[in-house]
This record gives C-alpha cells, structure tokens and sequence, in this order.
C-alpha cells in the first residue's frame, strides 16, 4: 500500500503559530519534503526545524533564485518523481508549506503532480493575510464586507479594475513593487486606510501606515486596507 | 498595571487546528471570555474545551438568535464591561474565536470597544476559507490569480458586480441563499468549476459539486471557486 501524502501548511513564521496537528504529523515524520533556495536556509523548514526528528529523510526541493516568480517545472518534476518513489515505497511524506498549502503555496506545484496518483491530505495552516492583519491590530472584514486579494505582480490595470469597488483590500509580495502600489491606491482615495506589513509574526517585522512604508520592500510584505465594517 | 487582552483565533473547528501558541495562551489563562448561543454549547469554547484549566473564571457572551447577523450591540457593551473591569484588575483576558479574530470574527465587536483603552494582542488562528480548500482538496489561488472573499447576504446585483472578472472566489455563510447562489454562479458561468463544502474540519464534514449541494445549506458552509493558476 502506498503512503499518503501531507500537504502542511507551516504558517507564516512564527514557530508558536504551527497548529497542534501539523506539530504531530512533523514529530512523527519520516520523509519530510521543502522548498529550499538554492543559497542558504529553507524558511518553511526554518520554522519548524525544532521538531523534526533525529534520522528523518529530508528532500530539500531546490528553486533556483531566478525563476521565483515562475518556478523551473524540471525542479517539481524532479521532486515530484523522488516523493513519489517515498510514497509507492509505502512510506508517508510530509511536505512542509508557508503559510496556508492552497493560499499562494509553493505545495500546489506537488499537488498537481501527485494528487491523481496517491492519497493527500491537506493541513490547513495560518496564513500570511491572518498574520498581518494581527500583527497590525487591524480588523479586517466585518458584516457585509467584501475582500480581494491580489498579487503585486499585476499590471495597474487590472490591479485598479479589481480594487475599484471592494471594500478591502490585501496585496500580496510588494517587493519593488510598492512605488507603484502607493501611487495606485492613492489614485483611488484608498492610501489613508492603507497599512504596510513586512514579515509579520516575526521578530523583524515591520507595521505602519503605507504612506511611511520604504520604497523598497521585502518580498514577505503586504499592503491591507481594511473594510467599512470592521470597525464596528 | 492593567492585563493583555487577547483576540485569541482557535481555527475552524477540528480541535487539532489550534495553533501552539493558542493552546499555551489557553492552558494558562485564568480568564475566558468567548461567544455562545442562547441555547446550547459554544463552539468556540467545544474548539478547545480540553485545554481550559480547573478553575478559570468563564464569561460567556450570550448572542441572542435572532441577532445573529446583527449582533446586539448591548451584549457586546455588557461583556466589554465585564471584560474592561477584569483588565483593570491586573488580570490577562482570553477572548476566543472562531476562525481568524480579523476575518469576519465576532472578535471585532470587542476590539472597536477596548483596543483604546488596553493593551492587545491579536493570535491569528487557521480562518475557515483554509479549512474548505484543504477539506475539497481544491488548490484556490496561485501566481497571479486575483482572490474574491464575499458574504452570501450580498444582494445579487453587488455579487455578481464583484464575481465578474475575479479569477477565484468564496461566498461565505451559505445558508438560505443557496439557490440563489447557484443560479449566480450559473449566469456567470462558474458554477462547474464551484464547489460547495459545509463543517469544513468537523467530523460532518460535506464537499461536494456545486451542482450537488442540498437546498438549504447550514450556516456554516462556504461556495468556492478556484483561481485559472491554481491547478498548474
């Protein structure tokens, strides 16, 4: 009988924000799968390094620093062929992921590869949008209140069309990104509200109005701008 | 020296979704304060009631039915009070919370009321949306898709105002307006791709097509769409 597949979402940094049941499944792991760069630390294992077991199998799952925005596929092949010899083998793997595995999660590259072949499950985890907006102290969406959520990487048009209208707003990954941003949201009067979050949850983040935000920011960074309800 | 309110997020349901630092903050607090219902359990507290010690001071903020979606703002005045007098003794205050505090959370109606006055901190906990796509297994967003997160009492012409031209969505608290939903979702031309999902954690838990949802859809249950990235 095959293993079964876990897709683990680690959450957003803090090590003290990993759920009790992602805890578990770690502790008791013996394959345990990550995306790595190809230059120093792996953040996913980073956040949970302290609970994988003495003598687990790791399979760090190189990305290369250029394609970050669209990940090499050879890369998810690869790692996608060896997780399945662990699991035809019998042996369950754990994947671990930032975040939330389905929010924006490097772990759906995986899923598309596996999840016809073997059993999955997946581990819901705090995201990035939970954190910041707690790290902030900014109550969200309230009521009758409508979220988007939208990628930096967007062109202005369509980051402008799909703003225009809601009555919160979270943009994900600002990176070089945030000039643009700012002058973006202050053309559609939302810059007031707006709140810059870099690495939330942990110890070097960064909270502050957009409009003291730095010109450059990191890529684990998000502008929210919350709803007219949820400061009822 | 006044104590630390906290706006405590307990995840979705399956009691295993608590967060670490949750389960510790719950393990030593000697007060809790969390929503229940005029009659019968809390579920806020059911998430966690393992983990209550002996002896904690419970303060149980009582909404009325009828109020649910509009929630008596006098209970809320009554239990701030309650909660504020606590503070002011020196004593710390868990507040509980289903899902994320920020993310539709009955949290919010404490925070506009006490986040002045005290010191506050916010754990963000697994939000319900992240429970529903690991529940379908059903990758929602990814790359550059564009992320819609609407409640169900919106009337159809702010739906589908929003719906159009959003790569993924989640209509939230389903409940009565299911069919209306899925004559929307129709129109759109999403209702293939749409997938229902109800108790996402919980041992009742129900996915399913959209096409296959039952007529009337409890509470908590959640429609959602996933994003043109999401499967690659």
């Amino acid at each position: 009988m095959s293993g079964t597949l876990y897709g683990l979402g680690v959450g957003p940094g803090d090590p003290d924000l990993l759920t009790l049941k992602a805890h578990r499944l770690i502790t008791r792991a013996g394959t345990i799968a990550y995306p790595a760069p190809d230059h120093g630390e792996s953040f996913a294992r980073a956040i949970v390094a302290r609970h994988i077991p003495e003598g687990a199998r790791e399979i760090p799952i190189v990305i290369p620093m250029r394609t970050e925005r669209f990940p090499a596929q050879d890369v998810y092949d690869a790692a996608a062929t060896e997780i399945a010899t662990a699991l035809e083998a019998g042996e369950d793997v754990v994947v671990l992921c930032e975040g939330d595995p389905f929010f924006y999660g490097s772990f759906m590259y995986l899923h598309a590869r596996l999840a016809e072949r073997f059993v999955v499950e997946i581990v819901p985890g705090v995201s990035s949008l939970g954190a910041v907006t707690a790290a902030a102290r900014l109550p969200l969406i309230a009521r009758q209140d409508v979220l988007t959520v939208l990628p930096a990487t967007l062109p202005d048009a369509v980051l402008e069309e799909r703003l225009a209208g809601t009555d919160a707003a979270a943009i994900m990954k600002i990176g070089r990104h945030l000039p643009r941003l700012r002058a973006l949201l202050e053309r559609l009067g939302m810059a007031e509200r707006a709140v810059y979050v870099s690495h939330a949850s942990l110890p070097q983040q960064v909270t502050c109005p957009l409009a003291q935000a730095p010109e450059v920011a990191p890529y684990f960074s998000m502008i929210v701008v919350p709803g007219k309800d949820a400061h009822v």
